[in-house]
């Protein structure tokens, strides 16, 4: 058996993408093709991972940020011993396989975070090297660097063009990321063709004013020269590198290289088989040879770099038993085992309190309650703190080396901090919280969605929840957002009518460890609703009758946030008939059974009305043809929140004309 | 009277600011107080305008990307001498008033743009000297320089940490806009507080990375320094500059300049006395003495400006009619006098030939037959033009220096697009179209929302609008989408069920002067429907009966886009009871009068079904408590499309099953 040359391991990486994309006639074998000598190099020479166990705590993290190159990463997961046989490579992008047309963290063991939606790989891996750096400052101890792994990150074009790379590149300058280490796919093609007419930034310069380490002008074909800029790369422990590497996408293709043709489709039987010609690959499809698949097979080495990791984290335990039973716990993503009784003891003491105040204010207590019980908790605004209310007594920049550091400046960038956020809790060991204005989680919104899709753990603060932020005008009020954000599948959003809602929209936000929570806000004091025991046990599911009508209802009102307090002085207005139903969140009370839905809002009633300052046709679902809302389809206006509620209808008055004159 | 100094003028500028934000006890009296000196030479020395007619066509135009900061806008307005009045200043922030918390371009004359949303002033203000530049070619003639006007603009630190400043420094930089100016105001604080320990980019060397002129360290209270600055600034002839102006935030407070404590609250009565002490301002509130008063009024410089180039002008219109004529009835937001004949005659010959293809190459077919006609349709996509089919035949690169330069490669930056939409609409000349997948829309949320709070006349398309997407798996397939679209306010959504629909939908967003329309598209082949002519002419109101019951509905299928062809083959197997409703515009069908929607959605009939590859809860206002929704509710998967649509229900079956179930 014959020693493969590296230019044959990396062509295996090729050959499994261009047949499976040939299988699939769908796909983009043009970017596997072009970084497969870098991706051979990284694998073969310096990513420490466990193929037999992706859930190492201290594995490198590998990040595919231009992730429709998908079909690199399923060869490299396939090629290094991962639990993905080449069954699912032939049937890549097919329902049910688990190699979908871009890697799904939910879907591929191996697969750290899903990429695709373009930059924003890199600004999760900014958050992993994030959470490597804080987590070590926290865990390691003179002899046990028990956190000490690196985070590599493959990037295109397109990932550099998109706002978001300035923004997390620009933070992971300022944290000094020196584990962080990026690799520019440098090959001057994007789908439109040559990206001369659209993309001229002089981009090592550009990182350069982040204060990166660049690596200029690396032959991404040459493995000695890659190899040599890595070796430079792991040598920066001050700054995060990007190796800047030169290549031609669609690499070995005679027709196809370097044009934008080798992009986003299968190259064409033909093409394949002068490629196979070109590259001297004479393998059936999906066939690795024995000795190129020998070479590849990371298993044994794997299971040794963990195996002496683990005997690492057995003397931690030892030397610092309780260091280490907090390690594991963050890193299983398991609460303190007494956080919910805790929580419910601070619910129901503000139950019996009853504090009038604005909910961001609501919102902070709450943080100040929970954050000391839950040293994973790591939050941040993005340039809003003391509007959003997102420092607590306990805040300690992650810009530090502080063992307790926490706390995100993230500077004006919602969308990297989103995404940051979604990076730091795919890492493990950090539940993250981020914030802003309710208006502007418009522009971190596909990250939003990204923290849904992959299940991430992740609470987004929204404070300023509509009209009710006064002066700043309509560009800062929000209207249409509550509903936008509940549509996103997946996704929770809670909007509390007073302090004991808030808190418990954050237990909620904190024991949902699979999926987000958007936590939305008032900025101006709402009044404290009273509430049985029961009723306060009955916020946690979604919505709940908070003040009945004596006998059966002939009119619901259903409010949610800051017009909860506008629909009980209604109801009282309107006499004994009335049931108000607060709904703090509709994606949990969806989620309740039929019969507690009926019971809350019986079918039979159809005098309905819904009152939220936020689009009308959200609440069609719940009053149907025959009730109404109060609501706002307009933008705002610039004026004290004090006179915007009654120029926008929002008053008991309007609330009980309009229940009146239901039919 | 006494010869005001540079400074006396600037301070006219503070105390204005300092007053209002005082008088309303809300507001940001830091920027305005720092940037006076600079606005002051900017406005006094070199900014072109009339303030007797703020729609002059060859005017400068000015940005203030860091909007908070209204109320310098509002000063330099007042002073100059547009139609601002002291008493709007006095009633800063009140409702009605044309003083709003940041600058709206519908609220007030002389204001450009509306600004707040940080980063997308600056991106506006690329796409106005875009705007001016492609203009000049066109118009352009030896002798008759009508076009020829700067962009001016000033900005932040936070317009600087967000992504979009990237995403459109990039593309200013490759277009070589040489008549744009920003002024970066370096003032080192944000609402967080000093900016070190966020934002540490070194940003002349990034904007140098674009290709700008970056003029550096210019002590931005020192008028000699910056009216230098300026003159070199306007000799770069080629490229974009950034005047890094080094300011002090709140100059003038005695306790308060140089912190974040003046940012975003009033200075408080004590502070403002003492302000007034240090900078010798001995006036009374909304004082301006009248040699201040008089060295700031533009009036007659500025209608003589307007005379020089009116006189240009009607030379050029002797040399050179057609041009003339069509550049004024561009910059009037005049269409074409056949436009409309001719758009219907086309809609009326596809309703006969009735193709059967993707929706997308239908609004390509529509663009290939509009543009022609509209000289003014300036097109592009963020990197997808050949997915999204935005080129037509007549498509020449505006990175080129051609009299008929009208596509836009955008590279992959959504959010910059839009935004340079929006600026390339506001300049005037003309309508824009940007493109890019449907899911993406999300990266570029913000600035749909703000084309519809401006009234921009911009057009967003959207292609592979569901889970027809296909292979690329849920990253990629809009769910969510349409509704939340739907929900911005003054937007108009359009989703086609064919090619008659499609031209309509472009017909519509092409008439649709006052606001935006996002038309949105599929990737796979759509059905022909049949109609008459009534029926043809019924699209425009947005939902329409497409197939009708025999004698009253029993039932009504609602349905949009790809679901269209599915609803009509139901209602066949369903039988004579079933009436259709295509309905691909609820923004436009909302706006119809009571009696006809009715008429389409008579109240009588509950039993209703609505069919539609997006989430259900949008539909919910449609059917009603006794209705259904056929949608999707979870996110979508990776497969041909062929196997999603049955796999997540979409079928004439289920559909049949669904409507048999009904009460």
């Amino acid at each position: 058996m014959t020693t493969p040359s590296r230019r044959d391991l990396a062509n295996a990486i090729r050959f499994l993408a261009i047949d499976a994309v040939q299988a699939a006639n769908s796909g983009h074998p043009g970017m596997p093709m072009g970084m497969a000598d870098i991706a051979e190099v990284l694998w073969n020479d310096f990513h420490r991972h466990n193929p037999g166990n992706p859930a190492w705590a201290n594995r490198d993290r590998f990040v595919l940020s231009n992730g429709h190159g998908s079909m690199l990463q399923y060869a490299l997961l396939h090629l290094a011993g991962y639990d993905l046989p080449i069954e699912e490579l032939k049937n890549f992008r097919q329902l049910g396989s688990r190699t979908p047309g871009h890697p799904e963290n939910f879907m591929t063991s191996g697969v750290e975070t899903t990429t695709g939606p373009l930059g924003q790989g890199i600004a999760n891996a900014v958050g992993m090297a994030l959470a490597e750096k804080v987590l070590a400052q926290r865990f390691n101890r003179p002899g046990f660097e028990i956190v000490d792994h690196r985070t590599w990150v493959f990037l295109g074009d397109g990932c550099l063009m998109e706002g978001i790379s300035h923004e997390v590149a620009s933070l992971a300058g300022t944290w000094g990321l020196g584990k962080l280490v990026a690799f520019w796919d440098d090959n001057h093609i994007s789908i439109d063709g040559n990206t001369d007419g659209w993309f001229t930034d002089d981009t090592p310069a550009r990182f350069e004013a982040y204060g990166w380490n660049v690596i200029r002008g690396v032959d991404g074909h040459d493995a000695d020269a890659i190899k040599a800029a890595i070796g430079s790369a792991i040598a920066s422990n001050d700054k995060p590198t990007l190796v800047c590497c030169r290549t031609t996408i669609g690499f070995g293709s005679p027709n196809k290289a370097g044009k934008e043709s080798s992009h986003g489709a299968a190259l064409g039987p033909d093409e394949v088989k002068l490629t196979r010609e070109a590259l001297g690959w004479s393998h059936d499809a999906f066939v690795v040879p024995q000795d190129i698949a020998a070479a590849w097979d990371a298993r044994t080495s794997g299971a040794e770099a963990e195996q002496a990791w683990n005997g690492l984290f057995d003397g931690y335990a030892a030397a610092h038993p309780e260091l280490a039973s907090e390690f594991s716990r963050r890193m299983n993503r398991e609460l303190p085992a007494d956080f919910v009784a805790q929580a419910d003891a601070w619910i129901a003491k503000l139950q019996a309190d009853g504090p009038v105040i604005a909910s961001r204010k609501a919102s902070q207590n709450a943080i100040e309650a929970f954050a000391p019980l839950l040293p994973e908790l790591v939050g941040g605004s993005a340039d809003l703190a003391h509007s959003n209310l997102t420092l607590w007594k306990g805040s300690t920049s992650v810009a530090t080396d502080a063992a307790d550091a926490n706390y995100v400046y993230y500077g004006v960038r919602e969308f990297g901090m989103t995404a940051i956020s979604n990076g730091l809790n795919l890492h493990g060991g950090f539940i993250p919280y981020d914030a802003t204005f309710l208006v502007f989680s418009d522009y971190a919104r596909n990250a939003v969605r990204m923290s849904a899709l992959m299940g991430a753990h992740a609470i987004h603060v929204y404070t300023h929840d509509s009209i009710g932020l006064g002066e700043d005008g309509p560009t800062h009020q929000p209207v249409e957002h509550l509903a936008s954000l509940r549509y996103i599948p997946d996704n929770d959003v809670w909007r509390p009518c007073d302090a004991v809602e808030s808190a418990v929209s954050w237990k909620a936000a904190i024991t949902r460890t699979d999926g987000p929570s958007c936590l939305v806000f008032s900025r101006q004091n709402l009044d404290h609703q009273p509430r049985s025991d029961a009723q306060v046990a009955a916020i946690a599911r979604g919505g709940y009758v908070l003040k009945d009508a004596a006998g059966t209802p002939e009119i619901i009102l259903i409010a949610t946030g800051s017009e909860v307090g506008l629909a009980m002085q209604a109801a009282e207005k309107l006499g004994d008939g009335v049931r108000v139903v607060s709904m703090p969140s509709t994606d949990v009370f969806e989620r309740q059974d039929a019969a507690y839905r009926e019971s809350v809002l019986p079918k039979a009633c159809r005098k309905r009305v819904a009152i939220e300052a936020g689009v009308t046709g959200f609440w069609g679902s719940y009053v149907g043809l025959d009730g109404a809302v109060v609501g706002i389809d307009s933008f705002g206006a610039s004026a004290p929140a004090g006179k915007l509620f009654p120029e926008f209808g929002f008053t008991v008055e309007r609330i009980v004309e309009v229940a009146k004159s239901l039919g």
